[in-house]
């Protein structure tokens, strides 16, 4: 698998020093690379009880991401998935340690509960007062009396690191600490496995499936269940959790177990503010990257039986900007649509020869749907014919009710009609053209000036110019001919048509950002489908 | 592909539901679903100048996660990587317009510019005072005119949000916005493409590629290139950024395209304060997710020559938690390692009994290695019998510098050896036994009893008793039988071993996560490496 890191042996030691480097100066790290690795703040000078947690890397922005004020007083971090050795956690506790005494926050896991144990044990024979607490949230494997340490862990740095930034002593952060680790739970799902750096990504979980209960290790999940979607998986997590729940307000906590997309987490919190929960979950923190599985796209909730204090606490500000802070859970805020949205619409009215002439240019593009789709394949989607004959379809039927008989109602009509049936670029475009021609129409220009403000507008806001391979390069030309004849537009919309195949590099529009050599040979379409206009419209005349 | 959405149609206004939901009231919404989806900040007054953004979702946390205070006034979401209606866009912004106008920050696409336009336009015949500006910072496409927008426009939604939340007016905030548009330049690089929710991922980066000067839609990049790792990766894009690089110092934004994971993020960061660009890079914003392109995994980086009057708006807080704040960029803060790390190391002294004990024990564990390894692979890694052999072989090295002729010191100088040279679990556990066995013999206890309190303290700090398959159900029945003689441990020893075999729920360790059928009829490996010990020793002893 490939990955931005420059080898698995140096990730860790690399990655903490860009985490130190970009945290303006509020954090910093024991000078004991290659083997310690310890992330320290910066601004701590041991007046109050320091906070260490820390475990195996690949959970980022745990544990480093969360030292700073109001949290964490230092994080000690092993390889990726691996816990740090005691010397490492030994130098943590050492060097943030005063009169105050420590708590050290462990993930329940063998290896850091032994190594964060026997560092404790190593440093109450240097007389420093030392407490451990095993955070075990996982709710995953129901029998196991040594439940896992996810992302609840959370709650007790924050909870934790509220009381010790007030100045509360170690037995009371500690009893804070153990009352929140016996309230939290939690639970995983996730789509995918995660990548560990310099192995190959296990694929276990197949098409149509999803991962529940599973570990932030790569552990494989408790059980694998059929994927229906966000509102189910959401379901199922809940499920879950419910027997643990008990009775009393709760916060959530919606972890992205660093894979899924901003979209994809803010509609898990959607479904969870909707599911059965609802009425006990009161707040939230996330939904964010707090307790990662390296690149695993799944998601975990948490949740914790909170008091009043421990509410204060979680509201509490912190400096590390990787805590995404508490929100209430309520209704979604709404404000009314703004008034003046919808034009109003003009009286209908008669006139013959106006109405024949918009059927021959709809004809026109309904005519041209084919062929103008087989070219825009060559540069796009393949739409444009599509695009303008359903929107000539519709003028069409919209005929009875245009005010016909008004040119500059007229030319107005035509435009919001055409940006409210075609959407995208060219609707809009030609909603545009239609506006700006009904302005100058209005300001007294003749029929033809009306039509080249319009084109004025068009190039101004779009930013396209002729030469620049789009639909001006046979509007310009037309427009400038128009008044010798609607014959002499039609061919003068044809050769700039044409030459738009020699224009090798679009410059506006999305074929710019085509290659070159995809473009040479094909006119652009929005170009052939003016020219098909204009001789359609040369036809009927002649 | 699987996603955590219920479906393409929904995804967006779902999930700005959830964006709004958990924004603690600071945020609210149009009543517009299903087709206009604007997000707006809830305490807003109209009383300083709008900022309107907005364009295709698919960019988050862009563009709904940078309203609130500070920033954006406004956001208007079209679908995954589709402009918003004129529609949408206008009641956007008479939503949030008052007499000190409006100022719309777009992003350089067609359709982008034009709704946008098309919208102001209609906005203006209201009476409304509305600016816009296009963003075009990216330099991946030296030859054209039309330059995307992409990362560098945070650097205009900070800078004017700053500015705008002072009480600048509408000019002094659209100049502002256009110096910064002026010299913001962007490119990105990625190892993958994205996934376009409802559409197979498209699979055009191949193995040991990357693509260079990429979009934030899926377009492909300029070119294809090798990867050769982050600091080669730092480098190309470095290189590429360069020839726009003027004099002066600069703030870069390094954002994540939305599939690295943050330690490869700050990998990059790192890299990038070690590039040649670090002598003109005095400020960072990031490294953190701003205008992703869904879950590419990717990165961009972004560079805007600065005015102090520029640096402290970046630098003004802000309310929207998206926004990672900015940091001055330079050395990694060291903080010395602590005293106290290193065991004092006792005097050597001579005991031949107790060396020749030693010796033996030894021999047990290094002739058991294949065996212990066989057994360990049926429910771990495969390595039990390899760790202690390796310890072993290492302790006996040691021998001659131990203080053997001290019971106390011996049992901590042991711990400190096994520790240093086993590493993880079981390295440890013994460390902590032999560190209690050497207290209980300071305070007076036989050599029987201090071994029994090496074993408590594992029991407290390991988290496991008899019975949950470990090494523990061989060790406790054989220092309970130990006062009648080694012939007894043994047989103890092995009895206890032996029925770890019947144990199929492992309670602690790693085999704790195996499913149960996996370790029926195996013993636990330490527990029989325990058996194995004894039973050597009493072959001697016979």
């Amino acid at each position: 698998m490939k990955q931005f890191i420059n080898s698995k042996e140096t990730l860790v030691t690399e990655a903490l020093d860009g985490v130190v480097r970009t945290s303006n100066s509020r954090l910093a790290r024991l000078d004991g690379y290659p083997h310690i690795r310890v992330v320290v703040r910066a601004d701590w000078d041991r007046s109050r009880v320091a906070l260490v947690s820390g475990g195996g890397s690949g959970h980022e922005p745990s544990h480093a991401g969360f030292v700073g004020q109001g949290m964490l007083t230092a994080a000690v971090c092993g390889d990726v998935f691996a816990s740090p050795s005691v010397d490492a956690v030994l130098a943590g506790i050492l060097a943030v340690t005063g009169k105050a005494g420590c708590l050290l926050i462990v993930k329940n896991y063998t290896g850091d509960r032994l190594n964060f144990g026997l560092a404790a044990e190593r440093a109450r024979a240097f007389g420093l007062k030392v407490a451990m607490v095993i955070v075990d949230d996982d709710v995953a494997l129901p029998d196991l009396p040594q439940a896992r340490g996810v992302a609840g862990t959370l709650f007790v740095h924050k909870i934790a690191g509220a009381l010790a930034e007030q100045g509360a002593d170690l037995d009371t952060v500690a009893a804070a600490a153990r009352r929140v680790i016996a309230g939290a739970i939690s639970i995983g799902m996730s789509l995918d496995t995660c990548t560990v750096p310099g192995s190959p990504k296990e694929d276990r979980i197949g098409v149509g499936m999803a991962e529940l209960g599973l570990g932030i290790h790569g552990e494989a999940g408790v059980e694998q269940v059929g994927f229906a979607g966000a509102r189910a998986a959401m379901a199922m997590v809940v499920d879950r959790l419910l027997p643990h729940v008990g009775p009393g307000e709760h916060v959530a906590l919606l972890n992205n177990l660093g894979g899924a997309t901003p979209l994809e987490m803010s509609v898990l919190a959607e479904e969870l503010a909707r599911s059965v929960l609802a009425d006990r979950v009161k707040w939230i923190v996330g939904p964010a990257e707090m307790m990662t599985s390296l690149d695993m796209q799944g998601f975990s909730v948490s949740l914790l039986p909170v008091t009043g204090d421990e509410v204060a606490a979680l509201a509490a500000p912190v400096a590390p900007p990787a805590w995404p802070g508490l929100s209430a859970l309520g209704a979604v805020a709404l404000r009314p649509l703004p008034d003046g949205l919808s034009p109003i619409q003009p009286l209908p009215s008669a006139n013959p020869a106006r109405r024949a002439l918009i059927e021959r240019c709809c004809a026109a593009m309904i005519a041209s749907e084919a062929a103008l789709n087989a070219l825009d394949a060559k540069s796009g989607d393949g739409d444009t014919g599509s695009t303008l004959a359903g929107a000539a379809r519709a003028l069409v039927a919209a005929l009875d009710r245009l005010p016909l008989a008004d040119g500059t109602q007229l030319y107005r009509a035509i435009g919001n009609e055409l940006s409210q049936t075609m959407g995208g670029s060219s609707g809009v475009l030609l909603a545009i053209f239609f506006a700006a021609a009904g302005d100058a129409s209005a300001s007294g220009k003749t029929w033809i000036g009306a039509l080249e403000a319009g084109l004025d507008r068009v190039c101004q806001v779009g930013g396209a110019h002729p030469g620049d391979r789009t639909m001006i390069d046979a509007l310009a030309p037309a427009l400038a001919t128009l008044s010798d004849g609607v014959a002499a537009a039609a061919a003068a919309a044809r050769a700039g048509a044409d030459a738009t195949a020699a224009m090798t590099r679009a410059k506006a529009g999305r074929a710019s950002y085509q290659a070159q050599d995809k473009l040479a040979g094909y006119a652009d379409p929005g170009a052939e489908a003016v020219a098909r206009l204009f001789e359609h419209l040369a036809q009927g005349a002649a």
